[in-house]
């Protein structure tokens, strides 16, 4: 395994550390228990917004703490979900008397976690949970994961709620974007988990993991390598059927890298994507390419497309100052 | 070979096409000679900026084009010097009449080219040499290597001219950034061009290449797989016997990933860097962390190191706007 790192145990703390002073300006890290909040003044008493999940995915959650996106993210071990007291703990800090949204990524540990926090707080809470992984199948027993689409839903709630949108309408807004959100992922290479020491699964050379979630999840099919054409085709077309978008919509394309894929290959795959929806008379009005919600060190992308509305492209827009996203300030 | 591409020949322009798209609002794209210029409008007549220099170091030079830094940038082949037409076309479509200043990464063919460009060019015209990388001696008889300290002089030249700056006193700042500037890198695996099909160079599961060049170029050292403290240690005691900062010295730390390295490292390798220079006293007041001066699928990352001085510090917090970097706007 080789990596970047002292000890096992120790690295989620010193990249903590890492981001919080290199982000001074922006966000606290709290480390016992871990959370990290955002240190701007919140003059309006504004919906508190909380994320988290198991680290492992940076930016995701930490790096969208701040103005106009979340208020507090807790990471909690590599691919393992924070506890109960870190999102306890964060969201007593950040209340601000008008209430806190959970913003949730659908697996197991994290919704249960999430549910034991929000029963222990004693201010009123709302969760969106996201599953817009469309993989799986609608009615897979555990749901479908939430993926790279959750910061899409993270940055529009995030801009409502900075502009007084209470806690009912945030969440409310938070399921419609959730429902309007579709991802689909493709592994070229697994990930290698600090503590395992080698790779979560194994592909041949000439192999992909098509459907492949963001821990590594086996996906729909072990496909053979094929051109990035026919690859996005497959991922679009999963997309397109899920989410039928019909003619002049306007869309959210957002092209998302797992950490170890270049960005000379995610803009090609985005020039594939657009050319796809826009020969359907898709308006992509809005586009991000980038690696946002990665996979530690596995090679690969997903496509999400999210079909907004004049509401949602306004709070899109709206100004935002993160580690990881910034405009309008 | 595992990569999105669909052909070796064609992957840089798909990949460009996307990016122009992904990024309408900021640049556009002329495919032949290919260059990238900025679309935002240049009120004053300030003079141009142009980089360029092989593709596969996306964002660099493309996703710095844009208000308050680059006015075009032109790209290569992968690992490949521009040519000169290109780079005078690109000079011929933002010269306003203020002349241009080219910023080179000091390799062999990007330098001839842009010479020949600058004496075809029938504008005024400055050229800023950017060798930061440390890993070589000074007297080495190529001179040294151009690597992420190229972004800085371009974001602090491009905030100068767009202030109105005139071309001889940016070409005098941009020479004073760039002898303020040091840089030294370390590979932990190779990077694989696609038209070779194969890795650059060979590295054993416990070896690391110590100095090593954005293009796969050998380092100082082939040395043995130490811990995360050990690299950091080494690299900053030569990056800090360069540049000799001072007691309460004010500096911007740039830790830069080369492509395949996740930020959860990125942010470690931040930390120790900055435990570095704080126990010195130095004065970390500027940071930035993240994939900026890429080697396509290179594990791996370099430090940088920039003294600041005050017009430094307002020129890098000036607006900008940009596929790469965005602030302020």
């Amino acid at each position: 395994m080789k990596k970047f790192i002292n000890e096992t145990d120790t690295l989620l703390d010193e990249s903590l550390h890492g981001f919080s002073k290199a982000h001074a300006e922006i966000i606290d890290y709290n480390p016992s228990p871990r959370y990290v909040t955002r240190i701007m003044s919140n003059t309006n008493n504004k919906v508190a917004l909380i994320s988290g999940g198991g680290a492992g995915h940076e930016p995701l959650h930490a790096g969208f703490v701040g103005l106009g996106m979340l208020d507090a993210a807790c990471p909690g071990q590599i691919f393992t979900s924070p506890t109960p007291d870190q999102m306890l703990a964060a969201a007593e800090a950040v209340n601000n008397d008008s209430g806190v949204l959970f913003i949730v990524k659908n697996y197991a540990g994290d919704v249960m976690n999430f549910e034991i926090a929000a029963e222990m707080l004693e201010c009123p809470s709302e969760t969106v949970l996201v599953s817009d992984d469309v993989a799986l199948p609608k009615d897979h027993p555990t749901g479908r994961r939430g993926v790279a689409g959750t910061l899409i839903v993270e940055k529009i709630i995030g801009a409502a709620a900075e502009q007084g949108m209470d806690l009912i309408a945030c969440k409310a807004l938070g399921d419609r974007v959730s429902q309007a959100t579709a991802s689909m992922g493709v592994a070229l290479t697994s990930c290698t988990v600090p503590a395992l020491g080698k790779p979560t699964f194994e592909l041949a050379e000439n192999q992909i993991e098509l459907g492949v979630g963001i821990h590594g999840e086996q996906g729909r099919e072990t496909a053979s390598l094929s051109s990035a054409r026919e690859i996005v085709e497959q991922i679009a077309q999963t997309i397109d059927a899920e989410l039928q978008p019909q003619n002049n919509q306007p869309v959210l394309l957002h092209v998302n890298g797992f950490g170890a894929t270049p960005l000379i290959e995610l803009y090609l795959v985005y020039d594939l994507a657009y050319r796809f929806w826009d020969r359907r008379g898709i308006n992509i009005c809005r586009s991000l390419v980038g690696n946002y919600t990665t996979s530690l060190d596995m090679a690969g992308c997903s496509i999400t497309l999210t079909l907004l509305d004049e509401e949602m492209i306004g709070l899109w827009d709206a100004p935002v100052h993160t580690a990881a996203l910034r405009w309008g300030c």
